[in-house]
């Protein structure tokens, strides 16, 4: 049987500040990228968040971002070799430290908003931060879209590489997404987002606006938690997934 | 023969700013207590100060501080258990971080500033703080100064505790700090302050302002970083400990 | 025709962050408390509340408070009389700034959080912010809340006072206000704080919660803007005040 | 006699951290572009470092830049026209609040790193922050270097131009300063830079690297204030600039 991921960014507050309803989210997905309280999060909302994961039997990852609370990680920063590694070491120490004391492992990393789209685009900054990840700890799974230059930067850093799918989100025949500012670049309707996810995972394809058919392997969709309905929404995915004889866990617990 | 830890805080600049010479200090101290990006520190800065720290044989130890660039940690923050326990986690998790990366670990773990002070003095927030350090790593050693909250705290939670000593600082007959709004809080002079070191260490005790001598073990003597000539005075204060026939050298190179 | 304010604290949040609904509440209330950038609100936020504020004729006021987004200004800090004087110049100025691009002027001031609470009981702080405000512009409204160390400081520096009741809180018998952890400290019943907010103006008194009648003159009532349904009470509120004869206008429109 | 302006940064601190010998460059120059709190600076510091300026009959000048005090606003942010007139008014608006409660009036506007270059080589951008410097005070001066879209942009929202030089960085044939990156971008001697700045007022012209003769209106000239031994070559400076028959003096001062 396949195995899907249900993965989702969440610790997205600050001090007294929410985004998305972490606490319903967490009893339907299987992975969460946690905020690390550089783009958003702080050490309370982290504790808080690790513990709603353990709870859930959800696996720990690091949303890494950009320091910039006021922009919300959005805004991209020109930073040098030196100062990304420093960043993603201190990020991912600084959620493993969370974990740790609560007696877990942090799984798995990905990358949030401006960070995340350059990871995904340039070659170099991607290997930079790969190498990062490698030289804290070489058993970090990379959730990465595929085609993209992180998915390839990950691969030749040897690290364990899993690709994840935009649940909502259309795709150009690069395999990119579409820019948010084209029509049709975010899918709105539940049903065709449904629909959309099972189709790939049962294809191992994903299908771009054109029409045409990329094939790809495929173990996680991404999920946002952001949007009103959010937790439902994800919770009928996850429900059609599994009728139609996908197994969702975390990767953590996916056989090779 | 005694051994004897020097140990300073370290890596406290934050962007373009930089306190102290930490490259001549690391030459001549045996530990360094690193800021961690929350009074003070920044990734980058961390990054590089616990390099030289590997690169002069000096023990890591983590600073660990209320978040406050702009107070330098120096303006108490009354915050709750919780908010205490996920500041600490997230401090010693970025440095664990960074030390990893480098293939060390962190060795020891001080207090900084205002949140020092309510460590020495506040027997509740003391026990919070030592549970927290067990909770992510039961052996981390504590360097407390003998006679406080704080080391009582870090007795009774198992954890390894080493006695510090303040060069330059007065002692009342309760062992505690003179504060530095008395006269003679401070001693300037430094034949005074490299004789009173070496004594302390050979007497295993600490003299008050007063003249009461207090018997007490000691391992480590703390030295500023940040006045003028400070790397000057450690290493006439490190020549004298060895001249005295005491063995100057980390902690974790100590023996028990 | 008594003049009644209705004042709200408003653009309380912070880069992607939201407090309460601000162009609903905008509607409803005469003054508005500006958050000028330190416990909350950017650059950006208060432009919009500025221009919101315009727009429907609300005088502008600045919400002074400490610099701490993370525990948005509830947090005391412990700051000598020079740091209080220039945070206050700061945030006063940076309002001002922005409602001066915008062809308006800042016409009253309040304190917000743990600077609050302060300013109610501390007399020396009371007296130094109250300085600081006159030496900005000696003609802004200090909005105080009648037998307070603020309205008494405001009053000895010769500053316009305005004083302000609480909708939803219950006062002791020394017209302060009954701490939160204590029962009935807040007013949750709707046609209650309705009432109470009516019984305050046309009796100009406030009635402890033990029933000691204490006569004041009352300018203004507060409404909180960061509860479900706040908008909505306060139109409530506003309707019966104009119901029961009072006239509804900002402080800059009542004649003294 | 021909009006000579020195101009320097300055207030460039955060907390405990300080750039330059603020108090020996006030002595010599005669207008300041005071960081706002955003690149550098804090309210404290900007109040001590207005009342040296006043101290020293110094001219009091804005320096606007990036909210970036890790990076010391040299990072490049891409913010939007709305964005960048909101964190241009605050700035203004904090730096006035802290001169009017000292009797005094913001004089003139530069831009800092980043967000300077930005200023001197993008129309829009420079034309969006003119526009908001004169709806905040259609009587700041703009302190320009000539040639750039900054000084055009200046000019064409009629707000008052001055032309500033740099003293120890050689131009391109453009008028553009050379690329730090570039072998003699900057001038190290002393004497080599005092004769460069007197003669470029003497002639009312730039001279290129390459020789090149721009003919140019020059109102002052910028001295760097964190580089070991600033104030006494600034003295030197002022000095033969006084020797050469120019007329040192505050922009305020100057008749056009």
């Amino acid at each position: 049987m396949t195995n899907v991921d249900i993965n989702c960014d969440l610790g997205e507050g600050y001090g007294p500040y929410r985004m998305g309803d972490d606490a319903a989210l967490m009893k339907v997905i299987t992975s969460a990228n946690i905020a690390c309280g550089f783009h958003a999060g702080d050490p309370s909302i982290m504790v808080k968040t690790v513990q709603l994961a353990i709870d859930n039997g959800v696996d720990i990852g690091a949303h890494v971002g950009f320091a910039d609370i006021q922009g919300f990680g959005r805004r991209p920063l020109n930073l040098d070799a030196s100062e990304l590694r420093a960043m993603t070491w201190y990020q991912l120490g600084a959620l493993q430290g969370i974990a740790r004391a609560a007696g877990k492992k942090v799984q798995h990393v990905t990358f949030h908003g401006a960070l995340g789209n350059m990871c995904f685009a340039e070659a170099e900054l991607a290997a930079t931060l790969m190498a990062a990840i490698k030289a804290f700890d070489a058993s970090l799974t990379i959730i990465a879209p595929p085609m993209t230059e992180m998915e390839t930067a990950a691969l030749n850093a040897g690290l364990p590489v899993k690709r994840v799918v935009f649940a909502d989100r259309a795709y150009d025949d690069h395999g990119l997404l579409v820019s948010r500012k084209l029509p049709g670049a975010v899918i709105h309707e539940s049903e065709a987002v449904i629909e959309r996810v099972v189709r790939m995972f049962q294809d191992s394809a994903i299908t771009s606006q054109s029409g045409k058919r990329m094939p790809v392997s495929i173990d996680s969709v991404l999920v946002h938690g952001d949007t009103p309905g959010a937790a439902d929404l994800a919770a009928l995915v996850r429900a059609r997934l599994q009728q139609s004889g996908l197994q969702v866990r975390p990767i953590s617990q996916h056989r090779n």
